[in-house]
């Protein structure tokens, strides 16, 4: 379902807006375009920040690990 | 300046963004962060597609350089 709603934006934002509309159908698509793909990017953000906070709760143990498989590797 | 507007958009779409408008002031905070993305991001993908296109005009006479660089290397 579609929600009417008011927003206030600034004028120079409102005008490139208004210039790329058309290829999405007019300001409300590009709107809900734009908030697509930003709520996607932040998610993407907190899924990597998650990774990452994962990784260095067990960056000591890893790097152990790595340092102990690194003594098994030969020049052939 | 600021200028208000009337848009519709997608109920689903409203909730995520209320759900976040929090850390960007309220829900016109959160869509001008997401439009200004969105354009950065359009403005990115029309520069790529401007060097490709470059890039592809000189395709053989980049490849042909390439070959003939190749020619001079030799393993020391």
């Amino acid at each position: 379902m579609k929600i009417k709603t008011s927003i206030t934006l600034s004028e120079d934002l409102l005008t490139a807006i208004d210039e790329r509309s058309q290829q999405f159908k007019n300001r409300s698509g590009f709107i809900e375009e734009a908030v697509r793909s930003f709520l996607a990017q932040i998610h993407k953000q907190e899924v990597d920040a998650k990774d990452l906070a994962i990784l260095n709760k067990h960056a000591e143990r890893l790097n152990q690990e790595a340092e102990d498989v690194l003594g098994y590797q030969l020049i052939p």
